[in-house]
């Protein structure tokens, strides 16, 4: 059912976990109606043959939302992106890899916003409307001529706005790309009924990319997701945030915080149906449904981590709280030790249960019970005999589950992230040679 | 002037800086008066050409003092020696590599007693005055027979305790060694010009080891610091405690904090003059003499971290407060893209400036200037044409300098690491394989 366009991803079930009532559909962003979409090569990637430009168009009307990367060297498109989603209201988004436009000062400031009004020239939508987001190089300015030529190339290239052009959704979601193997999307339908006993099909695609530098908070870098139902700007705000919380908040590549990440809800109105707002019953199931979305993307960046061999999720359970979960699953997940260890096919619950020892979370270590890929390596805090030829044969699986429980409560939490391989350190110490 | 017995050691000064009214001197533990030291293979180890236990003995009266871990899942022999450190006197130290005596339950607990009790039947020291210390792989049980045989032998060699032999020092540091390639010693000597006059030369000896699962705090694995003055046992656990501050606790390899953490100070009053107490004239002098020996051993583990090809200092300044700049200092030294980088001999300052930024240091971007081994890199938060080739140049050096000024206030710290290579991962991904 889903298109394996790359031949690249690994052999996880990416698919497996949908909120109540919510299914699955193939394609990503152009799922959603009123969504046109394209991926051009503007040339800001030196490779002809690599989308480097995304476009993204959505109908008068549309709201939008997002929530950004806390890092202090944020770069000049966030800057950018989150003053004008003061309004609530975006019309377009551009999107461009191989320069990220960050540590650019005022000419990326300026950049970015002459970005905008490229866009706004060439689809005649309000400058005001237009989100822009970069994804690459730090320190390096944009050169401009590229979207001159490339923003109307790709306009003229939108593919249609009817739901079913899955083509211009991929090809958008290839132009994004950096060290990324593979390009990542996900879409799903949700039915609600309404209030007057209707029932409403609506979709929500999105498409997100980054695989270096990837640590909550936002871990994407970039990521645009879209709903063909309408909803109150306030309502659209709290649900990415929401979502984005138990998605790309989630996942640690290699605890770098990026200067970029980015998250952004478009949603059209184009499937006819009340305005969604926080206190309406279709609410949390359009919630379910965005978690959906980014968890699926989320678990995809996750797994195409640079260099990494395998996905990996690390559960925390019997935390004293969830965030006591999350804080020490995130100290698995980011523990090199921990993440070598399976890169090298080693069930080392010494190095895991080091790793929930030095975070802040309270338990006894005479409660602690690990458990690796299903087989239970630690209990009361000691070792356990286990089947090292059965573990050994687990290991040929591309997804690695541990799970933790620290006998100190009813918190719990995921965290998704990768082994720690030699194409890590291959990728990224020889990156700008 | 300084022996470099394995012939490893990077090209770098571990020397070139002492606290004021301090020198170093050639040698490590058993350069203080009263300390008799050695290193033996008791079986601990497989290559029986390998040093795996050392004892350290020092007089009647000894005080010593201790700093640990703060992993909750902490070893056997750290939960013995917290509660034996409350009396303020110490006799001997057994410290064993190969097997780290964590996560073995009350299994592991008795047998840190017991190898306590077979040091004090060999040495005729009670039973409460002896401490313990062990280094290895987590999980797995003392053989307690390797003691029995192991203590005796250790003691029939022990050096001699008149500060001149420099060479049971180096044995017992080798005997502690685990994936370090060499062996870390320092010794200082210190004048002090007591109330009535009278002028005395102290002095202070160390060894420690360590090289992965190394993070503040206490990043040493393990630590044995002596003194030959004499000090109240509050004063001592205090100026440990300060020292550990500025030297084991600023460094960091994998961010990987340890279970068996140890460092600890003996002051033997081998050398006659009066006791210290805090607030004594020669008080600072000692602290700044502790923290020269404890300083120069965090730059030889940090140097020596798994797969290091060079040591990294991390420096900075301009920051709110102190706490902010060492937050900030780490946030650089621990991020596997600044670590990569300089693997790759790459002056990337936008990876520092991302890692800047996602710390909870406060600063504006547009005030951040970086500097790379003296080269300036960045200025008001913009990137600065600078010679690549001088900066490949420079790169030659096993030691290189990141200095980042967040222009927010006069806060300053300074961190050390080590570049994340292909070893690293070839070390710790198989590792108990």
């Amino acid at each position: 059912m889903f298109t394996d366009t790359d031949g690249k991803r690994k052999n996880v079930d990416f698919y497996d976990e949908a909120y109540d009532g919510v299914s699955f559909i193939e394609g990503g962003l152009t799922r959603a109606k009123g969504v046109r979409a394209t991926g051009v090569h503007a040339g800001f990637r030196k490779n002809s043959s690599k989308n480097d430009l995304a476009l993204v168009v959505v109908p008068e009307g549309s709201v939008a939302a997002g929530v950004f990367t806390t890092n202090k060297f944020c770069a000049a498109p966030v800057q950018v992106d989150r003053e004008k989603l003061k309004s609530g209201h975006a019309r377009a988004v551009v999107l461009n890899s191989g320069i990220a436009n960050a540590a650019t000062g005022t000419v990326g400031l300026e950049n970015a916003r002459k970005t905008a009004q490229i866009v706004a020239k060439t689809t005649g939508v309000g400058e005001g409307e237009v989100l822009v987001a970069s994804t690459g190089v730090i320190g390096v300015q944009l050169d401009m001529e590229k979207f001159e030529s490339g923003v109307p190339q790709a306009f003229d290239a939108l593919g249609k706005d009817d739901g079913t052009d899955i083509q211009s959704g991929l090809e958008a979601a290839s132009a994004i790309m950096t060290t990324d193997t593979v390009s990542k999307t996900a879409a799903v339908e949700f039915t609600a009924t309404q209030s007057d006993g209707v029932q409403v099909t609506y979709h929500i695609g999105g498409m997100s990319k980054g695989s270096g530098m990837i640590e909550p908070n936002m871990a994407t870098m970039l990521a645009v997701v879209a709903t063909d139902c309408m909803i109150e700007p306030e309502a659209a705000q709290k649900a990415i945030k929401e979502a984005a919380d138990v998605s790309f908040n989630r996942i640690t590549v290699d605890s770098d915080m990026s200067t970029n990440d980015s998250l952004i809800l478009l949603a059209t109105g184009a499937v006819p149906g009340k305005t969604l707002t926080t206190d309406c019953p279709v609410y949390p199931l359009f919630v379910g449904a965005l978690k959906t979305v980014c968890c699926c993307l989320a678990k995809q960046m996750a797994a195409d981590g640079e260099g990494a061999s395998k996905l990996v999720t690390v559960r925390v359970t019997g935390a004293a709280s969830d965030e006591e979960a999350k804080i020490a699953a995130k100290s698995v997940a980011n523990s090199p030790l921990v993440k070598t260890a399976i890169a090298g096919r080693d069930a080392n619950w010494g190095r895991i249960s080091a790793a929930l020892g030095k975070s802040s979370a309270m338990f006894n270590q005479e409660d602690v019970s690990i458990t690796f890929m299903g087989i239970p390596v630690m209990k009361g805090g000691l070792p356990l005999e286990f089947d090292e030829s059965e573990a050994s044969r687990r290991f040929e699986n591309d997804e690695i589950t541990i799970e933790c429980d620290l006998g100190n409560g009813n918190g719990s939490s995921r965290v998704w992230t990768c082994d720690l391989t030699h194409d890590y350190i291959t990728i990224n110490g020889d990156y700008r040679t």
